[in-house]
């Protein structure tokens, strides 16, 4: 097409989102342009999450509340404090159900290359936090990768001069329905140190 | 998350668009809300298509202006008129520069199974259309599929009754950089039939 159209403007805009390439991004306005209300929708939907969703000043969670759901929940135990990089790692804990206390998002890592450095994620908010809240055990939920291991390591520091005793990051190992040939070696290298007698 | 956020119906109405399921939407949505401005510029993005793109009501084509660009541009040869499923094999053709005539699109194909038949796809504007603009080709670009065939044959038959001589379908054939060994038996068995002497 020889202008450039609103479509084309479109286009190219959804084609930056993550996951998207110009091909998809080009059958997703297809789509959109249908003919059924499938654009109203979308632009309500967004123009909807743009009035409503804010971040949590107290945790980071994005929620129709501030402080959310999840800071606000008497049922979720204050004193179990989870520390994760993004709001992706905080969905993903809480789709498995598996922890039952409070969160705290950072942000991001610490990243010597990129220049991120103990500021840019508000370490010193999260240890007042941690000391202000009378938290008894911070999880340290970060990746398995150098940037997410090394934030850990200087964060159990900062917690540890400010009197948290209970310090904890999760368990490296084989993945639940794993097979072992198709793992990494540091897999399955740090599967193997850590190895535990079988429970009978 | 127990409620319903506005932001869970973002992520529901991200995850129905092609190419997107949950894992992806969830990724698309927290990438607009970042805090850069893509929200702000996906919904700009999104009004100004609602706003500005409408259906040529000559050829089907998706433009800002109705006749669209293609249909008003005196460049092209108006005497070859190719026929195309959908949009988005017309901007198929129009990437590829193979074709300077100008385009119908149909808009679906004949489809018993699904109950779509010649008056759901406009056939008979299409003949009044080649009969008054004087086309003397009609190219039928329609997938090598059985419902894209069918729907050509019909469509011929239509187009020869009513006066026009010269009807076209795309080659079948190996595509251009296709080794044979990950070629189909239906388009080698295609190849072979339709094979042609070599030029020296």
């Amino acid at each position: 097409m020889p202008q450039d159209t609103a479509l084309d403007g479109l286009i190219r805009r959804l084609g930056r989102l993550p996951g998207l390439g110009p091909r998809s991004a080009r059958r997703v306005a297809l789509h959109l342009l249908r003919g059924d209300s499938a654009l109203d929708q979308l632009i309500d939907a967004l123009n909807l999450v743009r009035s409503r969703i804010r971040t949590c000043s107290t945790c980071g969670n994005l929620d129709e509340t501030d402080p959310c759901g999840l800071c606000t929940d008497p049922s979720r135990d204050a004193s179990r404090l989870c520390v994760v990089q993004d709001v992706a790692g905080l969905w993903a804990l809480e789709r498995a159900h598996a922890f039952r206390g409070r969160y705290h998002v950072l942000g991001g890592l610490l990243s010597a290359l990129e220049g991120v450095g103990p500021e840019d994620l508000g370490f010193d908010r999260l240890v007042s936090r941690v000391t202000r809240e009378t938290v008894s055990e911070v999880i340290l939920a970060l990746p398995a990768t150098v940037e997410g291991q090394s934030t850990a390591h200087v964060l159990a520091d900062l917690l540890r001069d400010a009197g948290v005793t209970a310090i904890t990051g999760l368990a490296q190992g084989v993945p639940v329905g794993g097979e072992l040939d198709v793992l990494d070696d540091g897999t399955l290298t740090a599967a193997l140190h850590a190895r535990r007698p079988l429970e009978t």
